[in-house]
């Protein structure tokens, strides 16, 4: 009796992966089960199950990972304050884990010897799953077909679903390669690939172009429990309709939008168009709240977390130690980033205009010009000439070095 | 004959410093010579000078160190990307050493024995003018009266300065208290000192409200060379001249507008609104170039360069031998920071939307999907088998820990 | 009826607290509460305790900490790796902290309004001490004597003594400012002063001189959990017992005296011999084992931690939210630290010799040279490619450049 | 008339790079130009040279560039106190780029196409080679056969070269790994894949075993001009003859052993044994004088800069726009470190002892019990309150928020 071996295929029912899942068949020999996850990509999952199923797949999972994905992902992220480069909010990077963890629960319930995906051998995407796969079951073969086929660009990929009877989707190809979830939509590819293009505001989609946002701003205020947005302008939502909810917001005022060049794990710089808005107005808040609330030397120190952070989970090196232990720094630092920030979101930008918190170090009563009870202006003095030491030091060694004063130990 | 000792006066024709230099003649019974140093904070400062001889000092100057505060700390600021706690240009940082620097150099002229300045006890302009002068001169001795006398108010100066015939500023008193120079203008106290009170935009004086900038967006191209700034528009400008192009075109789309909670050197927290509507535009757009024409790792590790760069900027540790080799580093980074970047200008936001380089890293023969001489897509596997290495071996001794495997060397 | 303010004084019962005790009483009419915290000083702490009640004490507390020293404060520090400027273990630096969190909690619960305590105005010990006392009670007043008073030296410590009756010890006065607790000892002043002498070694106490140590090696191994010593050659011990075996071992082979100039907080340098025999062990056997279990990102990264975590040790800022968010860290990274590590003791050198580790991620198959199951030498060339990718970039844009090949976009 | 293309080839004269140079002509009908580069391996290179032309190379090259090796490779890595994982001082790390960078000078001389090496697939050095040929010349095609060919050990390579008649070495194959120049000599492999084991003294080359070690210490001096060493006990050498004597003194007492794992970049761990007699003492020496001659924060921060040089070295990242930065660092940081490190060597162990320098930051009349002209004790107290506030605000905060105090505005 024939008993195949099973291949786990992340799919996303595009021509891509529909043509994949024919080629693991044709190529391999294997059975092929499909998984579509569902990180917020918005599309209609169940057709999608459908088409797996229509083009060969023994099997088809449709998994909803959106709430895990905003709690487990999205959340420990943002506590970490982490931005890849300084703009760019990790929308693909961190969905990529997920996904992959999921299709390595799936490999191992199903008893499948390999898994296989979509990403192209130019991009961060592979380096995430295979990296998330290695950490979870090193055992589990990859296949990676844009590695290893002779298909070299979408007509030969046409070609292929044609020859193999693969329905190919009627919508024109859009000339922007683009991925999207819950959190963001990122865009590449087409007329962004040269820099000194500006970017069409047309390819907008979670947010209006700044210039077509209303004409008054609105103000938004967002609470957060030990680092976590838990209530907006007074009303407590789940994760995943908090999300959905500050993206409606956000993006009507055309928040969120970056356009940047970026590097690449793999060693090139790419150019893309980000829409973030919900994203962008959790990031601006939880800041203002952190600088209400963490001393300076937190703060400060923090950044260089931040900034290892957002490398590791850009670079999907999500489950590793390292990653943990960020995550218990991070985690400690959270335990008073409680409060309120009021947010105006105004054509385009996001700015948070006030905060408070019962944790707030900000203390009036050392700040205010004036006699103190608590703060003695005499200590100063003691301060700057204790912090200035060194340098006063530095400059004795120089006055004397200028003014040729013998050194005790004269050096040969 | 009567031969007093001198004192150098940090002297800025209001209130306080008038008060402050009639306040060392009685107490010290020194001759004052009044420094009024132009950083651009757009004063008519022959008049400053006048008041400051009728005021009673024996000597009065003015100098005009726009062009030195601009390339000589602005500039190196600019390229080693120095942002305090995210947000906060250094506007009344970096003016705080050159100052000081004047003031040394002028007591040292004149033979004078201290130096005093107006900054109270509670800032960071204190440490900042000691700090240069410890640095620079540590025999010269400071004078910081807010640390000393008995005034506790403005309305103790006022009492002082009417029983010494000081003339009072007609001016009703700022309710805030500001700084301006050619860079930024800052606003602090009032009603900004509860920060969950919104800053009323009537206090805007470099920069129109959002709400009331153009409906149209502008567009401006910013040129370097080396991580300098040369030419807006393609037309080259002296340092001076540019910056102050910048704000007025910053100012009339209201950029560069930011308002934040941020922890003082001296241990407490306080907030402030701050303009810099130039200073804005040439950071967002040194960054783009940057992230066309930097490497990954050297752009990652700046980060950490230009976090300490800011502390130290912001701690008034100018004249330092840390600051002098964070130079040395960022002056490396920027030898091929040069380009042109195109940035759009619209109610309050101002982002990078081109740019270009003859030294750009960006290769699009290496990022555009389809068939590549230069870029091998099979080498990928390679890369991503070895970079994830260190996963699989841990996911392998988990693996052997998990089936109880024994290990070599059993541990008691 | 009389009812005095209490002050609690940290008591040593040597020449300059036996003055402070009495001057205590004269300046302030406090009640002194004597708190003797034993660290493990090794002296006769019940001889302090009578001559405190002797001298005045209303009361006088000897308290054994050293189990908690060693569980909560040594161990962290050595998980940590925290070692300041290289070399100095620490050893006076968290003892402090210890010490003043006693005198809070003893304070708390007798009422007292103050603590007063011995250390100079110049050194750390101070800001240790006060630190402390301001972040776990800043109600509770501080009483710095040496900061205070007009007495200036031990001479003027004796006169004070003899007229008020305070017994004088009789042992002559050491010529070296010395520390001692169970960790280890230290030495400052004297001859040490001039960094041009060698210190002399009849002033070791913990150790032998490594000249006079035995002429066969001795081995050693110490096993650890999660980071955590508990076992010296097979044989469990209590904290405090490893500690002093520990020591024993090491002080015969003459290991762990370390002879720096350090950066004092205060900002002057000062030059000092530490004797940390048990120490030394300990940390080169963690650092041993650390490398066998920890990956290389964590390694590397962990780093950073350590020196951060020095400086707040050092400095006295150990009940800080950046101290607690580095221990956050520091624990996730001591999950898989278990294992034994080997050392050898000769001379006065310790060094690491084996190392093993039910956790080990050194893979002897994977690095022994010949044929592979597991590593396909092929993927270090994609590996290679594209790890290197970023240089040829950098290469082919210079190659340009060089043979002015047009660039797209001229600037001008 | 036959015109060969010609590959350049990194030539030993042992074994593997024998068979190499046939196996070039025999696999690509390549001409061999052989070249060796003299770093100090000590072997006789001008037999080297013969053995190569008598192997069939067309042209053989003997470069000696050991003083370029110690002033543009070891001395810049000295300065920035770079150090491989808290041990290694990556002797074999800084010869590779250097190296390759003389095979690619060659390969454009003699307009050859190709450069081969006869580094492992599993190893750092690989990497490093093409590494550096990748950044100064991307044009020039590597070629490494041991990640090509069917030659899987030593006996492979033997039947190889019986069967092209390339002379076999007669020595019986050493079962270490070796590597060695003019600063180190490494060992890899045999037993010391066991982490477990104890390597064998026997296999010390450039050390004598500490147990051997003469039975009084010695004492040595060290002069630093700006970071760079340039007299031992006052008598001036040049930058090669140092090293060499510097090994003589310290390979006789036995200092500068060490045994560590190693996290390979090509993500595995391996165990080796390194000997660096006279960079032992360097970097100790150095150390010293840093710690006399650099204020605290640059130390500090230069610890930073250390750990990433370090890293990049290890890597083969020489060639490279972030290590030149770096430099820029170092390079301002060693200004003053001018001066004598006294240093004694004994029975394996080197420690500085002493140390002096005209531009020291050491000032006892800073450090000195006892009254002060310089230092003012009572600044303490004001230098403490300012230190801790953040302590201070963060501790009050808690008592309010323990007192259940309402705070102004309350979070929902």
């Amino acid at each position: 009796m024939n008993k195949k071996e099973k291949v786990v295929l992340a799919y996303s029912g595009g021509l891509d992966t529909s043509v994949i899942l024919k080629w693991l068949e044709n190529t391999y020999d294997y059975d092929v089960i499909a998984v579509c996850v569902d990180v917020g990509q918005g599309e209609d999952l169940s057709a999608v199950k459908k088409k797996a199923l229509s083009t060969g797949a023994i099997k088809a999972y449709v998994v909803d990972v959106k709430e895990e994905f905003v709690t487990d992902y999205i959340y420990p992220t943002l506590k970490a304050s982490a931005i890849y480069e300084d703009d760019y909010l990790l929308g693909t990077s961190f969905a990529r884990p997920l996904i992959a963890k999921k299709l390595v629960e799936i490999a191992e319930k199903e008893g499948a010897v390999a898994i296989s995906h979509g990403a192209t051998g130019k991009g961060n995407d592979q380096v995430r799953f295979e990296a998330t796969i290695k950490a979870l079951n090193p055992l589990i073969k990859v296949i990676a077909p844009w590695r290893i086929w002779n298909l070299k660009s979408r007509e030969d990929c046409i070609d292929y679903a044609l020859q193999n009877n693969i329905p190919i989707p009627v919508t024109k190809k859009d000339i922007y390669s683009r991925d999207q979830n819950i959190w963001h939509l990122s865009h590449e590819g087409g007329n962004l690939e040269e820099p000194w293009n500006e970017h069409d505001q047309s390819i907008l989609k979670m947010t209006v172009a700044p210039e077509k946002a209303p004409d008054k701003p609105a103000f938004v205020e967002i609470q957060f429990e030990k680092g976590i947005p838990v209530a907006v302008d007074g009303i407590k939502y789940n994760p995943v309709d908090m999300i959905y909810k500050l993206n409606e917001i956000g993006g009507s005022h055309g928040v969120g939008i970056i356009d940047i060049v970026e590097n690449r794990l793999v060693g090139m710089k790419s150019r893309g168009v980000y829409e973030t808005p919900g994203g962008t107005i959790l990031f601006e808040a939880h800041k203002a709240l952190e600088k209400l609330t963490l001393d300076r030397s937190t703060l400060s120190f923090k950044k260089t977390i931040s900034e290892k952070y957002a490398q590791l989970v850009y670079d999907g090196l999500w489950f590793t130690p390292l990653k943990e232990a960020l995550d218990g720094f991070v985690d400690s630092t959270q335990e008073y980033v409680t409060g309120v920030v009021k947010l105006k979101l105004y054509k385009g930008s996001c700015s948070a205009v006030a905060s408070a918190s019962p944790y707030s170090l900000y203390n009036e009563a050392f700040v205010t010009f004036g006699e103190d009870d608590v703060y003695n202006q005499k200590d100063a003095e003691g301060f700057i000439n204790l912090f200035t030491l060194p340098l006063t030091i530095r400059a004795i060694m120089k006055l004397k070095e200028n003014s040729e004063i013998n050194v005790k130990k004269q050096v040969i």
